[in-house]
């Protein structure tokens, strides 16, 4: 080999590559996982397998030799499903070509970035956060900017102020999650509002993340069993991209399918994306998801008493005089502060170690959830009240 | 509403997004689908839905709730699996952490891209090529180079000295695609330590699609079953990543299931990138694509017979003395002019018309395949052989 070859190495990468965040959430799940008896309260899942109604969907397209290649932005029946959904649930007409079936909620997520924000931009991400939305902006090789929210005795609210003051003119888009993971933090009408109008004054996107919409606690922020909705707000002029997912109303995070809402006219930008990303969705899974949306409501109602059960149970935790919970208003995660803790991933090592529980850490969420864990309650009443005895039994040690 | 208000354009995209080119395959399949008794060889698969055994493994991991979020990088035993088929195949003992599974090849070709190119960056691409290489360039912002490759009464060679002297010091990677969609070109063992020796010299990347090697019909090519491979020539060191896929080899087009091979080093970055992709691959279409891998040779072999077939019969359009085919040495693929053709597109569109047979343009896959055709042979005899009849009653009338 000639002494002038230079093999390249294997460090060399882009940095958007190199520089896309790991998951704080992982080291202390591969710290537990395994261990006799953890109760598992790590990842934003419930305990229930995907209902069989839905999977038989999927079984019936295999058997029929679904299985070649499909329309990039889903099959015209799903799409039609999905319009139906959005009618009964926001009560306007809504379009099938609105709405493009991605393999998750996470891809329809790349695709929305990727669209409005790359090398040189900015994003405004309110935090604590969910840590994809960082991902996703960082790979795109744009600049996540974290907003932190600020709470007080009644729970997380959003800072406006702050929020406008961090545009510049680099600035692209806003990331706007409500019901927020981890925080429950969920926005009012006005609030939506007053967000939509700082997008309009600075010719800003948003990307709304409404997953948790049908998981919504708070009676005063509850519109017709979902919570306050951009669409409540927008006229369909407004640059609002939507992602959304099954994974969460209908138990399928493993099936990967979710969907992009968007104005028909990036229709033919988003196909490409798509095309390049994944080239499409699987067709047995879309027949699923149809299955899921047109006859889930009653697996769904089930799921959101479950959350329900479960987020009074974590509330108990209040009672100690050493914990700081503020009950969520939606989505189904209790995101809590022991007093006085400082670093949240020991704690939450800890806790794997003393209690056998497993939370993830709030700094996985940004800066402004070090201090913090989070707990996803969805799941059997009995699993939560057990991991609620062991951290309360633990807590005395805990707290500073 | 102020009229200092800038509600942003629709059209104020990143330019990435924007500029990622259109399928040049899908306005013709466009014009052409649905018609009465249309032959459709206009895509890059067979007419076979999926074997039955590897549905039937997906339906039982269904069965038995294999619902959940599962690893990035895809369940140890489908990287097992990935080890065992290419130890069988390669004659090599592999590691299973060398293998990271993608919900299809094209993401993990995004992901492959995405880690070595990004904003001015360019990477070179011999072509006529596989048209979802340069959009997945375009859209991580790096600049694609085609690189045209000769042609003969022989076949399609690659021009090594071309290749070489359009590397300049943007330059980060190759992507070589043998056996290659559309020409059927396939490098020989001196070819890829020629490639080799060139990616060593400069410093770049080589990304492998050798999907098709499996599909090897020229015996001077012909490595024990398959297609001369990068793993031939290279060291553990060489900085090649694979993309592959369960498509073509077990009828799974529509499953989107692949993988990408890289040294195991590179795992914590390409699990970050999977994660910020898909999230993962279902568990359930996992265990299909263990299925194919364990089980699938048999079907497989059939595949082979049915291309080969295919193959023969397409070759006697050149009876016609109207048409060039060299006879293609791998894939399912024949790529062929028409004597005095210039535009591909037309043609494509008349064949629609005039013959009711559907083909891909050749100018879909770089201005080097302008006035080509390609037609996928991998179908029932009876059908290729209908269209090749069809074809042929219509060729005085399209030859200039």
């Amino acid at each position: 080999m000639d002494s002038s070859i230079a093999i390249p190495s294997l460090s060399k990468l882009r940095p958007e590559a190199e520089q896309a965040p790991a998951s704080g959430i992982v080291d202390v799940a591969n710290y537990g996982r395994g261990r006799p008896g953890i109760i598992p309260l790590w990842v934003g899942e419930g305990d229930l397998p995907t209902p069989a109604f839905i999977c038989e969907a999927a079984t019936r397209s295999l058997a029929t030799g679904e299985t070649f290649y499909t329309y990039q932005s889903g099959i015209p029946e799903l799409r039609e499903a999905l319009a139906r959904y959005h009618e009964r649930l926001y009560g306007k007409a809504s379009d099938p070509e609105r709405f493009f079936v991605n393999s998750g909620g996470m891809p329809a997520l790349q695709i929305a970035i990727r669209m409005v924000a790359g090398t040189g931009d900015e994003v405004l991400v309110p935090t604590p956060a969910w840590p994809n939305f960082v991902g996703a902006i960082v790979i795109a090789g744009a600049q996540a900017v974290g907003v932190p929210m600020n709470i007080d005795a009644h729970g997380w609210n959003i800072d406006l102020e702050r929020l406008e003051k961090a545009v510049t003119p680099r600035t692209r888009a806003l990331v706007i999650n409500s019901p927020s993971n981890p925080t429950g933090w969920t926005a009012s009408h006005d609030d939506l509002s007053a967000l939509l109008d700082i997008a309009r004054r600075h010719g800003l996107w948003i990307i709304a993340d409404e997953i948790y919409g049908r998981f919504i606690h708070d009676p005063t922020l509850t519109v017709g069993g979902r919570s306050p909705s951009f669409r409540d707000v927008m006229t369909p002029e407004d640059c609002v991209l939507f992602i959304q997912t099954f994974s969460k109303n209908w138990a399928m995070t493993g099936w990967r399918l979710g969907w992009l809402e968007a104005p028909p006219p990036l229709g033919p930008v988003i196909e490409n994306l798509i095309q390049y990303q994944t080239s499409g969705t699987p067709v047995f899974i879309q027949r699923a998801g149809i299955a899921a949306l047109d006859e889930g409501e009653s697996f769904l109602a089930d799921q959101i008493a479950r959350a329900r059960a479960g987020r009074a149970i974590v509330q108990r935790l209040t009672e100690s005089g050493l914990v700081e919970l503020p009950p969520p208003s939606g989505a189904f995660y209790a995101f809590f502060k022991i007093r006085g803790a400082k670093n949240a991933k020991d704690i939450a090592m800890r806790l794997i170690d003393e209690a056998n529980v497993g939370l993830a850490p709030g700094s996985a969420f940004g800066d402004a959830g070090e201090g913090y864990l989070r707990l996803c309650y969805l799941r059997k009443a009995e699993d939560v009240e057990e991991a609620v005895r062991r951290i309360a039994e633990a807590l005395p040690r805990l707290a500073a």
